[in-house]
């Protein structure tokens, strides 16, 4: 294992510290316990946005706080849930007194760890919501997870949530508008290579020289099924295929798309296979409104890809373009 | 060789294809010969800025064609310099009457086929201006390359000189200020495993389990020395003493700096170096103004990363700071 990093403990701490030290602009960090949180929090009178899971998935959360998506984000160890009381703290430092809303991905200890913590935070009187995200068509149950797992979709809810809680809506609206985004998403993802967890010392799992995993999970999790690598061109087809029939899409939707990089796969890989996802979007009669390419939602140095559609109208697309001012996504401010 | 591509032979132009589809707003692509350039150009009255290379190190460059920075970019094949009519052709269709700056990174075939296209172009009457940027301290001489290679401060230059061009600057005055930031920067880079070049198939080296290249190119050239992984504490300060010894930067000074990811290196890795860098600035008492931490000149999958020092003064920090709108770096619009 050839890792950037010092001693495989202290990566999480350590990379929160460089982020603390690049961006003390937007965000500030806690370290006992871990949360990162917008460094003009709390905003008095608006909906507190709050993410969190393991950490790995870099710039999920952390790279996405800050004005116009999410208030705090709280890292786990390495694709480890985050504890209960690192969320409750993080709610107490984002709370402008008008509740927090929790946007959770469908891992069992995350949904467990952040209901405990809603219940602390309720308990205290401040007013908590949540909604989990499971927008992974692949497979139903995982490693992980009852039901399906949460993935892409998180980055396009966490832009269009926070910027209805910027524009001021109440915690009700806010959480209606999270439920509707995640039932109008689906995603799926394909590996080409495993990841390595720094303290696990060793690829979690193995694939042959010509084998790729069609639906892996975020962390490893297995897919659908194992196949020989193929053409970009197939691989898009497929991944269309099983999320676009899905939902359904239909003829004639808008669409919001996420093409992502796992962490290892370069751009130039990235841009082909948007060119791809795009061509077959024309076919179908679906109208890709707006998009992201690039790393969003990784696995460590994982190389491989996903594809998140988010079905979209007038409403959610001003949202979308609302402004935006984060590590890693920036836009109109 | 695992790549998501169709055939080798088509990666780039079909990565075009995407990013044309993605960024419709702010480039069209021209692809016999192959080139980007602003949606909106020719801008009358500007200095258009233009620079291009191998594919392969995305976003590097045209994921930094759009108002602020880039006019034009030219792709070549993965890793080989574009050829004098491409340059020509993206020169003609940039020219806003001002002339045009080409910045041109330090090796043999650009510098050549950059320098033949000037010829062409200042023959049909459009003023050019050539700076050849050299910033990396690592080895005198290369596998492709007479002098010092141009790297990481490519993507610093490219930003000033943009927002340069955009504030109505001469062509004189944008070829000096590009002269004097180019005298001003001085970078390195290490690697941890190779890439793979698609139509080559293999790996470009071999590194041992353990091994890492000190001061590796961005095509995978010799570096200074290979030793075993060490704590990124120790790299770190390694490259910093290559890096601020060489110029010299003094105590006092203010720098821009970008650490950069090879294409390959987990978001979470990156912002854990940039930690120790700011560490390291701070003992020195060098004062980092700005910063970029991310994969923003890479080689392809390769694992490692490269570090920029920009010495700074208040013109140069202004101009940083004007509004640019691009793929890859986009703020203040």
């Amino acid at each position: 294992m050839k890792k950037l990093m010092n001693d495989p403990g202290d990566l999480v701490v350590e990379s929160l510290r460089g982020m603390e030290a690049a961006h003390g602009d937007i965000l500030r960090v806690s370290y006992e316990p871990a949360y990162i949180v917008r460094a003009d929090a709390p905003v008095r009178g608006k909906v507190g946005v709050l993410s969190g899971g393991g950490s790995g998935h870099e710039p999920m959360h952390g790279g996405y706080v800050g004005p116009g998506m999410l208030g705090a984000a709280c890292p786990g160890a390495i694709f480890t849930s985050p504890t209960p009381d690192q969320i409750e703290e993080a709610t107490r430092a984002l709370d402008g007194g008008a509740g927090v809303i929790y946007l959770v991905k469908n891992y069992t200890g995350d949904v467990l760890n952040f209901e405990s913590a809603a219940e602390l935070c309720v308990s205290a009187g401040i007013p908590v919501e949540t909604v989990i995200i499971d927008d992974d068509v692949a497979v139903q149950d995982s490693s992980f997870t009852a039901g399906r797992r949460g993935v892409g979709a998180t980055v396009l809810i966490e832009k269009i949530v926070g910027a209805a809680a910027e524009r001021g809506m109440g915690l009700a609206e806010v959480t209606g508008l999270a439920r509707t985004l995640n039932e109008e998403a689906r995603s799926m993802g394909v590996a080409l290579s495993s990841c390595t967890v720094p303290e696990a010392g060793k690829p979690t799992f193995d694939l042959g020289a010509d084998e790729i995993e069609l639906g892996i999970g975020i962390h490893g999790e297995p897919g659908r099924e194992r196949r020989t690598i193929r053409p970009a061109r197939e691989l898009v087809e497929y991944m269309s295929e099983a999320i676009f029939s899905d939902l359904p899409f239909h003829r004639g939707d808008s669409i919001i798309v996420l093409l992502n990089g796992m962490g290892g796969t370069p751009l130039i890989e990235l841009y082909l296979l948007y060119g791809e996802l795009e061509r077959v979007a024309r076919t179908r009669g679906l109208h890709i409104r707006r998009r992201l390419v690039g790393n969003y939602i990784t696995s460590l140095e994982m190389q491989g890809f996903s594809m998140t559609a988010l079905r979209s109208d007038d409403r959610i697309l001003g949202l979308w373009d609302d402004p935006v001012h984060t590590a890693s996504i920036r836009w109109g401010s």
